[in-house]
């Protein structure tokens, strides 16, 4: 194994030992000693950051990439408050549930405990160092952080405050630390670095996150990739139709939760799909069309046809995939086919419809009669996120700070033994 | 992909969907079908486990795992109770929690929802065929089984009594099938299937285990490998210690939540140790022992000297290590050393102690004076277990139904869109 991924790995791990029994207050004073860390580092994250911009602009990155890797004095203020706005979030650990007493006498619980060492394999934004540093430190993790090779002056200087603060605060300063090599062989060995890293979250695009799946050992977080689809049913209440399918594409065009297809029920397509397209076209939405939803949008400058993978394709940007289907069971189908569960919605006030949307979708949240746009963890209070799986497994959707936990079975007896 | 998997993980995929949303009546009904298909197939299913017991003749096999493979008319009756037992269990499927209304008048829960495709990859136990199809009916999960080749034709009489209940009941036959090419190959294909299962759950020894680790793209549930240990404090109810340390040891030595290793604080080593030792000869424990414990029971005939692994081996077997130790810190250090967080138990009177042991030990499942072997879904009220988890994501320890289940977030809204 690499020797950097090797010695951080056991770092990782002796500290997750001091992290996991540390009370709320300990993790708290420290978090506020990090915000003020990265603010007293300003200037030398600044001047690190300056490097990352100045290799980006020579490699010719684009102005919207270079603009997610920048750092200026504001930025950073508002990524130290986002640390502190973590301090206010109820710690996740110690939490007991499904307590009860055993016919026996065995007192019974399970308490949540965090897992261990959480390895984050991550792309551009240099924020992400400190929102895990932040988030594995308030659930009593250890953090291994892998960020991307335009990104590494940044994310030493921002790493290096978060160790700064955790020295400060008495804290090991392996709480939080950056793999410096951006060597690619090291994101292989880190999902295989079993014993050292107890849970991998990819966050990234989808090829980060098929790499993952296809190469790791150790258990991974995927999701992330979002085929999103908004089902106007034959009773939608038409007046909503046009916010929520706007609101779902347009309020945030690169992200996994926007809406990439538009299902509409025939009985309502020549209806509201034109009016629709107006309002999708004024927001410059694309829209490709299968052929019966052309035909009611024949002439519309923004409505083309839609190719053979449109309906399979997460579109980050200003585009939305469009066809009319017979019936709620069609829509269902079409759904289950080519969703990628992630964020499935319908609009409609029949209460039937309704239900059997929500119970028959299978992804990591159904929305009746509300944006795909909600699908987010501060969203749905949980304060903050680490990620969005789609896998099923462990956690499903936004993931918290309690997603960030496991448990252990606590058992409490005066001497009793199994028959 | 190999013909059969591709062809059932299909078949599988389609089940699932139609066992996510059976209500429980539906889903209890099929199961009593089953049980008795079963009793009505016993004819069939012991001729097809004397064809294995036959061929496990010849090959050599040894009476304790011929007697495992076995299959008589009482083992079928009493598997097929344990189908009907399942039927009393709560249905974990559609529970709802966590549910809150939002700001902004957004509806929220979490649903509890099957995870849908369940691989189980086994060795020779016939019963786990049966078993695991419960259970996953139950959770509204469909199932494919890889048992062991020496098991063969009795699996397959066994799921075919299952598909028959299942068809019978009106359920779709895939709802749990057997692969029935004994091509070893053919583990690793499954472990690779993703998108056809979506969680696999080895059922075997250390090596089966590794072998899912080191392969498997699909999420794997591991575990089973449990080196447990007991500490008795210097504070412990002596009387307590014989009967505990026993039980641990005894009552089922070849299972992974059996004592292993005993750890004994040296105020009290001298008192209780060679009693202990007594206690344990007396079941024909073999005792292998560092040497400060060795002198405490020279001459002792069960003791000897521990070897350099006998601190790091489950032994499934009547033999135990014992170490004395300097402290509560020397026991809690040595377990993080040497355990497999398995199941950890300390006896003690003593408050702190016992509260710090079960902070700081991190295992799936932590107890204060009482015996290891309860750690199980039987003993804790799961009501049946498909595995124990020593991994810490997902499900910890004793598996029941509700950890074959994940969730979906619900959203309730009335037009709302995001700002």
């Amino acid at each position: 194994m690499n020797e950097e991924l090797l010695s951080k790995g056991k770092a990782a791990k002796e500290a997750a030992r001091v992290l996991s029994t540390l009370d709320t207050a300990t993790k708290n004073r420290a978090l506020e000693i990090i915000a003020d860390t990265i603010e007293a580092e300003i200037p030398n994250i600044v001047a690190a950051n300056q490097r990352d911009m100045q290799a980006g602009r020579e490699a010719g990155m684009s102005e919207a990439l270079l603009d997610r890797l920048k750092l200026g004095e504001a930025r950073l203020r508002s990524i130290a408050a986002d640390v502190r706005a973590v301090v206010s979030l109820p710690d996740p650990v110690g939490e007991e549930f499904d307590a009860r007493r055993l016919p026996n006498g065995l007192q019974l619980s399970r308490r949540r405990v965090p897992i261990g060492v959480i390895g984050v394999i991550y792309e551009s934004r240099p924020n992400v160092t400190i929102d895990i540093s932040a988030l594995c430190l308030k659930s009593g993790n250890a953090a291994i952080l892998r960020g991307g090779k335009e990104a590494v002056h940044s994310n030493r200087a921002l790493a290096r405050a978060v160790q700064l603060g955790c020295q400060t605060a008495g804290l090991p300063a392996a709480s939080a630390q950056l793999i410096e090599s951006t060597d690619r062989s090291l994101v292989r060995e880190m999902l295989r670095a079993n014993g050292l890293i107890d849970m991998i979250i990819p966050r990234g695009g989808a090829g980060l996150h098929q790499f993952a799946i296809e190469n790791a050992s150790v258990p991974v977080i995927t999701g992330g990739i979002g085929i999103c689809h908004v089902y106007v049913d034959a009773a939608a209440n038409l007046s909503q139709v046009i916010p929520i399918v706007v609101n779902a594409k347009v309020q945030r065009p690169s992200v996994c939760n926007a809406m990439d297809t538009l299902l509409v029920h025939r009985a309502v397509a020549a209806e509201i799909l034109p009016a629709v397209a107006n309002a999708l076209a004024e927001k410059n939405v694309e829209l490709r069309c299968e052929p019966e939803a052309l035909s009611l949008l024949k002439d519309h400058p923004a409505a083309k046809a839609a190719g053979p993978d449109d309906f399979d394709t997460e579109f980050m940007a200003l585009i939305a995939a469009i066809k009319v289907v017979d019936s709620l069971d069609d829509a269902l189908e079409h759904i289950y086919r080519h969703g990628s569960r992630h964020t499935e919605a319908i609009i409609t006030e029949n209460y039937s419809a309704a239900t059997r949307f929500v119970n028959q979708v299978d992804a990591s949240a159904v929305m009746v009669n509300a944006s795909t746009r909600f699908n987010d963890g501060g969203q749905f209070g949980l304060g903050a996120e680490v990620a969005i799986s789609t896998q099923p497994l462990h956690a499903r959707g936004p993931m918290g700070l309690r997603e960030l936990t496991t448990y252990k079975w606590v058992v409490l007896g005066n001497g009793q033994i199994r028959p």
